[in-house]
């Protein structure tokens, strides 16, 4: 099998954590690196998917650790997609499939980018591979999990899940995350009513949409007490490596973006409605007061927010007719510009692709990179050698990536390891 | 088969007109009123589903004409209910099924009530059916068809869909409706983006939100400009006819309501959410901006506000990120308290149920009463004789009538009948 066919198998592997399944994907994980002499573990955690822990221990001072996670988003809306998300195909130089992006792809290179280091005798580092298989569910009992299998985690440096071609198609280095606080606004009564009740009856659907707009002003301004005390300016030197092409951007997100676009994504916490539900949703009308509504709103919060400081302060402003339901919480995180990871990232980067990367001081997405570091006791982790670009719709439907940058990827992972090992 | 027999067989007719059904509902009535003696007419208009004519011409010299719908709202949600919606079934003196409250067990009382009179040789007054299909998705084309049949409709008086016994158990008229306007409101923008983007990305679930509060006040006052200039409020003589009993109508809706809560529900109009939906309401956390969200709503109006005006307004102030669908237009009506058809429909009721009725003058629902007023010149247009109560759950689960409601419904059909030959 070439390298390309065996991504294919691993994209075939349903793992979309939201729905329950992501065993199968980290039994496929075990099994291929057991098959190329990788020592490899599944390990069963508190999370519905389980954990694979891998080590290639070559005897050296110092430790890799690669952390990727197997699971992916929803596919759905299915209609969207012009191919099966889980039957991946290459098509145009393009390789589309659920995950390839995000972050099936990257894992596969690297891996494969040190199985060729070890056969080629040039592996000079230890390596170790974490991966989690609920990072899109928001990385539940990660800090658990970090907690019990510390010892084996323990590494100098840490590569997070994946950077590939940032907003200008150079490579891009990215040094910290946004952390995440997830939750659903909820009401109801008893049942639905015809609505020529209107005049004197509830309307749980009002209640929800008037509450979620005491939330946040129209321009996007977050209006929870005290949101903004910990925000964490930039400072001139990290906005000073921060660039993007703005017709890229545009493009790959179909639609105009606001001047100093790049820091906004870095800089700026938000509250998002990812989705709203109430009462009649079918063709035509139906006259009724709906007896549930909900939505659910996703909070990315910036270095030095705390998503449990946010959510206090969002339970006292809560009224007593709605309730309020937690589905995730993730912490910011941010590795200094000059730590050796990071300049190692940036020179392999040179190297690979013959251009100065961008560096982000934190991704505008998030990921359980606080916990890491502070369970880990490691201010080491960054990223960089992933495989998407600006316009690969993840989370979205016709995922993709360039089958070039697959290779590439590999070929930077190849140029970082020798790096560390310098 | 006995009248419940024959009323069972028809509920078991789906007829759905949101989704299109109603034809097989139209051919059971032009049968069941051939094979006992009714001259029946299944006519196709330009709506979904057909209407239904009969007549019984005893070459009396006044003539009534009897409107009800065979179409019913969609049963969903399907899994609230505790029996299938189209299988009626009989349990503890109630009769459950889709649309047995809302109007097929009208529909069949009064036309076995009448069958029941010609049957014994004491119909002495012409009698007209006609019978809708397309009432819950807003009558449309209604007025085409009473342009194109307003010979064959010619009447004195004309009984409305059906009241039956109001918010405090007594026997209810009702002289008037109220109108609607239902419109969708979308927004849209090329495709889901992940969350991480919202610093920068339009999101069209917030968008569509914002707009919503800015048509209503959180009080429940419409916003639109000369929304209520011209609601007309009730004169002294209608409100002293009108009563409720507060605990009924709260058991009914299971809430508390406010005081005045019956004259609320006829003289003010509303803004109502009747459905919301936007990016992901599956189970957990997916972190989207959802390309496309839309919200359905209602407005309920009061005589004499205009469908049209209101709409006109409404489309001036929408932004230019919104699209604008509308599903449906009804104006409202009123009947005076002092028409023959008023004082035969009070006396009739006194008589059937030994009881003062309450008089409404408006329902707080829909139907197309005024344009049978203004096509077919005719003021004499009138509700009641009708088989649901308070907690009849009309367009919502468990829909159901007492099974002794439906025979008193026939008692009363025949004692007005009696009253208007007299």
């Amino acid at each position: 099998m070439t390298f390309l066919d065996e991504l294919f198998e691993f994209l075939k592997v349903d793992t979309t954590s939201a729905k329950g399944k992501g065993e199968e994907g980290a039994k496929f994980l075990v099994d291929f690196m057991k098959e190329r002499g990788i020592e490899a573990e599944l390990i069963r955690h508190k999370a519905v998917n389980p954990y694979v822990l891998g080590e290639i221990n070559v005897k050296a001072k110092k430790t890799l650790l690669i952390y990727n996670h197997y699971d992916v988003q929803p596919a759905e809306p299915l209609e969207k997609w012009n191919t099966d998300p889980f039957k991946p195909v290459e098509k145009d130089g393009k390789i589309y499939a659920r995950g390839v992006a995000d972050d099936k792809g990257t894992l596969m290179a690297r891996l494969q980018a040190v199985l060729q280091l070890l056969k080629e005798g040039k592996l000079k580092v230890n390596v170790k591979f974490v991966y989690e298989g609920v990072e899109e569910i928001g990385s539940p009992f990660i800090e658990d999990f970090l907690q019990d299998y510390k010892e084996r985690l323990k590494a100098d440096y840490v590569l997070w899940e994946g950077a590939g071609r940032g907003a200008d198609n150079s490579p891009e280095i990215v040094l910290g995350v946004k952390g995440l606080l997830y939750v659903e606004i909820r009401a109801r009564m008893e049942k639905d009513l015809h609505s020529m009740y209107a005049p004197i009856a509830r309307n749980p659907a009002w209640e929800l949409i008037y509450f979620l707009t005491s939330l946040r002003s129209e321009d996007g301004k977050v209006r929870i007490k005290g949101f903004y005390d910990k925000v964490k300016r930039l400072n001139e030197e990290e906005v000073k490596y921060l660039r993007g092409s703005k017709e890229e951007v545009e493009k790959a997100l179909g639609q105009r973006v606001p001047e100093g676009f790049m820091r906004k994504l870095v800089e700026e916490p938000t509250c998002n409605v990812a989705g709203i539900y109430a009462g009649y949703t079918g063709e035509g009308s139906k006259t009724v007061i709906p007896s549930y509504a909900f939505a659910k709103l996703d909070f990315r919060l910036v270095p030095d927010q705390d998503p449990e400081e946010v959510l206090e302060e969002l339970k006292k402003i809560l009224p007593s007719n709605l309730e309020l339901k937690v589905w995730g919480k993730v912490r910011p995180y941010r590795t200094s510009i000059n730590s050796e990871i990071a300049r190692a990232l940036i020179s392999s980067a040179k190297e690979a692709y013959g251009i100065d990367p961008i560096v982000m001081p934190n991704s505008p997405g998030t990921g359980p990179m606080e916990a890491f570091a502070r369970i880990l006791n490691n201010n080491q982790i960054a990223d960089g050698v992933g495989v998407e670009y600006y316009g690969s719709n993840i989370h979205s439907f016709n995922e993709h990536i360039y089958k070039d940058d697959y290779f590439k990827a590999m070929e930077w992972m190849k140029k970082l390891v020798m790096e560390l090992q310098r």
